[in-house]
């Protein structure tokens, strides 16, 4: 019950993501609909597409499919206020890769997949949703160039795999790690801290 | 026999579609053909991986195949001539959706998926192509932002299940849904409406 | 091990082509490893998915993870030398791609597909990394444009099933065929061929 909050506050903040970018690109209704759709799921999406894991998980879970669009109605109603949501979006979405991250990784797990190969799943359920956004938005991934985004999940999955090699409890784990990405996220933010941008000349 | 024709028709228009796409973008032989290949297959190619069905259909069914090189070659060999056949191939372009969205909630319904993934699905199958031709030719999707396209497919969709409540013909609802499709879009396109806009600023 | 080998250096050119790319386009570190990543195993990738054979087969052979991530933090760390090795890396990427093609037409007889669709698998192999690298990073693909890359694996793949009609011996029909691959890529670039472009005005 508590996961399920969360999952669905994370979707929300990529949804409404995704209504912003799109509405920013003068897309109609149609076009501002798929782009909430693909950035709530769309990292899932390419995670199950990869393992193998089809029909992919929101065609079996109308609940994403209920949220997402509800969130994209709201959000589409409520445009000029938005910029009030800002903050609470921020922690949604900060809150949203963390239990992501975790997710991505136990459907490694399950698939019997390398810990690395579990750490890059859990990182792509996370960010790849905003990936595919700006694809579709013919922009260059933010998520390449700006942010410690990617950086906070692989951190929480490395997280993640260390602690289990001392703890049995993998729920306290999951926990510990999902935070990690939060906590990593917000302190990039806060202290600004960015990766370093590997632009040759000069 | 005769829907054989028509979803050869569709692929025809569709490829063709993708060829004059690739062609004002200066592309080489090579890459008119992939474009005229991706914008045809293209989006049941993306639902038969979803849905975990392959390989996808157009690797176990070579007339695809056939069809779309048979198009490529002809387009680019009639290329000054190919403004005379706009309108028809307006017309296979739009029997073309028509058919796709069926085949797609068809596919849908056999995988046992609920019928708002069905719907998605039958969209997807007549509007993906297009969507993925115009991200490899670094465009934002034109079904995104100015056609009433993919609303016609939807309306399509939910025309399908209202139908199937209360008839036992299920080719009799197939051909009704296909057609509301096409009817919706010509309406459309001879009447200029398409969805609002909903760029903020004004 | 001979074809180990090889298959490693295809991988490191393909990589640090991903590398230089992405370091034009001023991504951070994270972005530059998952372009470096995506350009040698995306086309790979997208053929195992389209013919089902899931987890897609980095994700179960790590030898591709280690390789990959050691060719970008060298790339990077060599960058002001790297234009000294291009000639090292043209032909790394050379051997790559004659090997990847004849790799993916092996996928496709192993699923018992039709020649055509297997020398289709082949050429996505060794060519669809580089399309996906391009998207990413929004350019429009320069295999669709430029070079004679995708026909040199055509060719390699038609001489494949040509030359089995013929002889038994495949693994020797697999060097001959990776052969053709690389020598027509040589000659192309020596006496500078490229296919014709289709842009209709002038």
């Amino acid at each position: 019950m508590f996961f399920q909050i969360i999952d669905i506050l994370g979707t929300v903040a990529f949804a409404v993501s995704g209504v912003l970018v799109a509405m920013n690109k003068r897309m109609d209704l149609f076009g501002v609909l798929i782009i909430a759709f693909v950035t709530a799921v769309g990292g899932g999406t390419l995670r199950d597409m990869l393992i193998g894991q089809t029909p992919v998980s929101w065609m079996t879970n109308m609940t994403y499919v209920y949220v997402i669009f509800g969130a994209t109605i709201l959000a589409i109603i409520l445009k000029d206020k938005i910029n009030y949501l800002r903050t609470s979006l921020f922690l949604f979405d900060t809150i949203g890769i963390g239990l992501y991250t975790v997710v991505g990784i136990e459907k490694g797990i399950q698939a019997e997949l390398h810990p690395i190969i579990c750490i890059a799943l859990g990182t792509m359920t996370a960010c790849f949703g905003g990936v595919i956004r700006d694809i579709l938005c013919n922009e260059i991934p933010v998520v390449f160039r700006k942010e410690i985004y990617a950086t906070a999940c692989i951190l929480g999955g490395l997280t993640y795999f260390l602690l289990r090699e001392f703890m049995n409890d993998t729920n306290f784990v999951f926990v510990i790690a999902g935070l990690i990405v939060i906590i990593v996220r917000l302190l990039a933010v806060k202290l600004k801290i960015s990766l370093p941008n590997l632009y040759r000349d000069k």
